[in-house]
């Protein structure tokens, strides 16, 4: 009798498993799905779903450099190069003019198609070969390959003019591949990523789509400081993350396109670290980051898909990737489908964690965590982290009132007569996001910046830092420490602001340098002095 | 003649060596003495020794996730699973439910005895064939092997029911493992990990064997401010550094286990990083870091035990680890032998250096130093790290002075009317550690605030950079600087203190917002603005 | 017709190309200018050029550690070890006393030279070969070498006496190598690395030579407050990174003294990170960086030389060396030969970069970008780079005047009664580069410190940011966002002192501590509680 409750007993839980596991999943559905996507349908719409310049493009003109960051809307071929060129021409050409992309191209899959082709059936990487057809069966049914060929190569021309093109005038066709041209061939990651669009926030805490890679470039040039700050070479910046609805090689970068690059967690880095989205940092100073530096790096096979990461690629700990991409034991490029808290914790997410569309994104994730971990060490984790971050959104919340108040009150350094308004189209607001990325005379006031790095920064450290399993992250080093200091901060310039104005200081006047200045020599020996400090240093 | 008197000094040379050389001890010793260890002499000693809940246990109650950083006391098997369960099925089911567990474990020693077995002798990783023979010796005398049995395999259920079931009732027996449970096959690494709650300062600079891994739970729930921190969430952010007194997956996490990935710089991360103890990003801007990150991550093999790191192991600089765990030639898991300065510089410390406590330790240094350096460079380095952690506590010390007057002067922003008390049973105190983690209106102000991030993170930031030589760890970007900073601006706010006392600006009183608000419309309209400002970043 | 516009549109651009492509140069030119280098002279200048101590070498004496930073000054041979000694008893007893030097030399080329030898005339590290020649033809031409000898190996004596010598006195002849003593086998590189001294900037923006490699060590001892600082543990500090000028094991660290480490971007980090030169975190988090970290240190050659490293290295992006080391197609260890903006941005480059000295480097560095790039592409960045670098610069500058201000109507905090001269021969100045390394009483104020890091970090992170590519670097994380926090701050600070000065607030009155403290009892109550506070964290 034991030992038939036994055996039920495995079976239940065997059962209840495959729901979880993420390898268990059917491995060529994906491929047989992309086969059939509608290519031509989904460009149309990701063209039709494309911001442009956006809601603020009448305030500002694109630089030089934007070409490259939205080549759709500003990319215009060089006039250097005249003439039409075959497609065996601009390969021969670019390994003399830029050699080291073309040694690149040489390492890709692109150039290497009979290498995949060559893959034994039980090879880790014989993914690939599904990947190639599926391709190819894409291709068929556009047109570009014929019933019975196969993809030689894709070669320069292929992304930069069109899919098989024979030759092209460089000067009138080329083009830099958006996320179209990718998608010609890689259809199904062109869906998976544009299905991050119909992401809808079930109280509006978000607009729909947001916030996600697939609309980042409409979060760039409609984010009002953004568009209208005169730096416009600072402002592109922000383009060199926020060009992910644009292009691919964010992730996949040139002329490798390597997917192994890509699910390395460094991949990630260049955008997710900082002040704000310290996600790399955290990763790494977690065991999951020590566990990849340690034994990772060498050992793992990144070059199998994030599905067969564990059984076959060696992996013993999760990267951004296995728990990103999954979604109840799926693999896409659709990394927004567990999002809870999304990019920031306000109160309207704080206040509905428990609505089903929140509930059902944390039972996700706990399947995600029970790859490795027990459901109830995964589950108690989350509720750790959710009341974590609700412990300091209190506290910046506290703040935020107090910093609202003295705006009201009227007394902010400066705020009477020295207190320029920001550019159009941003609206003056105390610690508004403008702030971060402007200023003038006294705007912002000291306790304002203070409290826009409060809950721009400290806060989203401070919840990402819990997330993402990094202790220094949310207690003495980001976060709850910083959230403290700042908080500090604001309370002690709050007591002195207003003193002062109750003491008759008048703080919320500026003055100019007085023009009788009795000390006028002293200052011009000193500027002679800072000319001359040593020819070392000079300001 | 010139030929005997260079025999006599190359071997009066090879003589004063032996003392010195880590590698050159007896390399069978330790596992003899393992074998021969009382174990359960050892176990219950743990046992007695453990706080518990520590002496402010009653102020706070645990929350779920604390069950897996201090399982002994907070940890019950979950009730889900029912019914009695073989060491086999153990295996078979967290296949399924738990896989990318039960692949590391695959992957691990544990599950892979027999390769260990089969090193030939003079194979570098022989080693853990005497390991293991240490360890099978140690189960035949608790009685858990035959005395000619060997063990063929850890699974689940050694570790998490005892060494040797053979089935347990999973809702009953379970039990998340300590070190005890580990201790019962590494009773070596135990008893070792566990010396160093001998260790007693000579002027009783810290409690007897603090600071140390051996009492760092202790340390935690002893802490007053962790204790009485009403958010419980983020306090057990500083258990998930603070267990290794409980466990000792925090070096070799689970299921591999392994001992190489402890070797490496990254696993000491998670911890010993960021505003008060940056270890690991001092080592690696070293020339020590710099040689382990170009040369030794690919070539070096961590497989082989620290005393053969170098000769084996290809090593040609040193870890955290070949430092830390060294003491005279011999390596240990008591890795506090030649602490001097400990966690903080103090002038305790300070006024003692010439005590032979610490004498003798800076010896033992020299030593270790002298592994690659010449005694006399390793002298003059250690010489100089005193001398300018020295020179960091003056600035520290004149500092705290004038914190501590202001506060006596009571001319702190709030002090009068808006400091309230620090939740029990932390005492208030100017500057105190608890500021770090605990805030309410103007307590601290802000010039405590500062304070206490001098004395508690750039004091021991300049410490720990001198001593790791990583040169901006002490000069232009950590240490000396921020301690310039910071006291900058303490002097700053105490003239500026004083100068409002007297003149009659009554910053100590905290004034709440003016109850006729003139400008409550325009507070009221700035709100509106806030919420509808963009969708996009909300606050 | 077609087909011959198509010929010619190639031929035109394989001929444009090859004065670009770094790796079109004639393979062994260096190697034979190599040989005929007269060292003696080069030598001769290297010692006459050198500045010792300095112009302020009477205000500082050299504490112990400073005898390995500059050897040439002051290093003495201890009088530990008598009596004469063989090559042979060198390598004999130092494989006994300082193992691991000994087994790194072990592992390096200067003892495996056969090895090198040995390589065939294809295989990518054969430029080894080449170099070894040109090497023993060196010392062949200096009398080292017999006209057929061959070097045999390099063995402590050779660089610790001099390069063949058969015996030593250790108390006597020993040294600590300089780049003379590497330089004497090393010629070419020495010749390169010494160039850089002849860097002039046309508007004399820094001094001949600055800044560079080749005179870091006088720019340290030249430095005011470097010499004036009483804290010498600390400013020695600096000379951990200053001390190239001085030796060669900045970047080839001893004993392996490997060029493939060298050649890793890690090899840059212990000098180049940080508050104001962050150039490894910069190339990190970009997406060169990403590539290197990813796809790099597993896959690439870092044993090709550099002129290699796309070709047979591997490599499929740039690292430090490979933009840094190269100059119109050519690799040199002199690194200076393509620099603009220098350490820092100032108005006297700004002013003159349409100057043909700046204008022909930009030109240099889009060749160096082209090896990947379009020279479209590359101009847009390096465009887009000058202008950002601008912008900031003009944020900075405008801060500047407000404090120069302030200080020249005297409303410093303190600045009447509470500051103090620095030490000589640093002369008092308001944000001056002494502010960051010393302080006392209200020097500096803190306005003048927030500007001191304004112009001395903020403003380099920015520029390094935008050069490197590291979007965070110069928008969001540093640079921009860092010089907005603190222009807000100064402006903030400049309304508030100038509204005290007005106001009748004497801030710039230093108040001691009352005599009659009515509060002293909770003083000193106080002092006894912080003293008892838990016995774990004391200050």
């Amino acid at each position: 009798m034991a030992r038939l409750t036994d055996r039920l007993f495995v079976l239940a839980t065997f059962v209840a498993v495959i729901a979880f596991a993420p390898w268990a999943g059917a491995a060529n559905a994906p491929y047989a799905a992309a086969a059939s996507q509608d290519y031509k349908a989904l460009r149309d719409k990701y063209y039709a779903d494309h911001p442009g310049k956006g809601k603020f493009g009448n305030l500002w003109e694109p630089i030089p450099i934007q070409r490259y960051w939205n080549p759709k809307d500003f990319y215009r071929p060089p006039s250097t190069v005249k003439g039409e060129v075959t497609r065996e021409q601009c390969v021969q050409c670019h390994q003399a003019t830029s050699p080291g992309f073309y040694l690149a191209w040489k390492k890709s899959p692109h150039a290497n198609l009979d290498g995949i082709r060559k893959l034994g059936a039980n090879h880790p990487h014989a993914y690939k070969k599904d990947e190639l057809a599926a391709v190819e069966a894409q291709l068929r049914k556009q047109g570009v390959l014929g019933a019975k060929d196969n993809l030689k190569e894709v070669a320069c021309i292929d992304c930069h003019v069109a899919p098989g093109a024979k030759s092209a005038r460089h000067d009138q066709d080329l083009k830099m591949p958006d996320r179209a041209a990718c998608g010609a061939c890689h259809v199904r990651q062109f869906a998976e990523a544009e299905s991050e669009k119909e992401q809808t926030w079930p109280q509006n805490q978000w607009p729909k789509g947001h916030p996600s890679h697939a609309v980042d470039w409409k979060a760039n040039v409609e984010t009002d400081i953004w568009a209208g700050m005169p730096q416009r070479e600072v402002a592109q910046g922000c383009d060199m993350c926020h060009y992910q609805q644009n292009k691919c090689d964010g992730c996949h970068t040139r002329h490798e396109f390597s997917a192994a690059e890509a699910r390395h967690p460094e991949a990630c880095a260049t955008c997710h670290n900082g002040v704000d989205h310290n996600e790399f940092e955290n990763f790494m100073l977690s065991k999951h980051g020590v566990i990849y530096a340690t034994l990772g790096r060498k050992n793992w096979d990144f070059n199998v898909p994030l599905k067969d990461a564990f059984t076959k690629g060696g992996y013993t700990a999760p990267t951004c990737q296995t728990c990103h991409f999954e979604y109840k034991g799926e693999y896409s490029h659709n990394v927004v489908r567990k999002v809870r808290w999304g990019f920031n914790p306000t109160p309207a997410i704080r206040d509905n964690l428990s609505h089903p569309w929140f509930e059902e994104r944390k039972e996700a994730w706990i399947g995600t965590c029970s790859n490795c971990h027990s459901a109830s060490f995964a589950k108690s984790w989350l509720d750790t982290a959710d009341k974590g971050t609700i412990q300091g959104l209190e506290v910046e919340q506290e703040a935020k009132k107090v910093v609202e108040a003295l705006h009201a009150e009227g007394v902010l350094t400066g705020q009477k007569s020295n207190r320029p308004a920001p550019p159009a189209p941003v609206k003056d607001a105390p610690g508004g996001f403008f702030q971060l990325f402007w200023a003038k005379g006294n705007n912002p006031s000291r306790v304002e910046r203070i409290y826009a790095e409060m809950w721009e920064q400290n806060l989203l450290k401070h919840y990402k830092g819990i997330f993402h399993m990094n202790p220094g992250g949310f207690t003495y080093s980001e976060g709850w420490s910083s959230l403290l200091r700042n908080y500090t901060d604001i309370m002690d310039e709050a007591t002195k602001l207003r003193a002062a104005a109750k003491g008759g200081l008048k703080l919320t006047q500026h003055l100019p340098p007085a023009d009788n200045l009795a000390l006028a020599g002293v200052f011009g020996a000193f500027g002679t002095l800072l000319l001359v400090r040593g020819g070392r240093r000079k300001r």
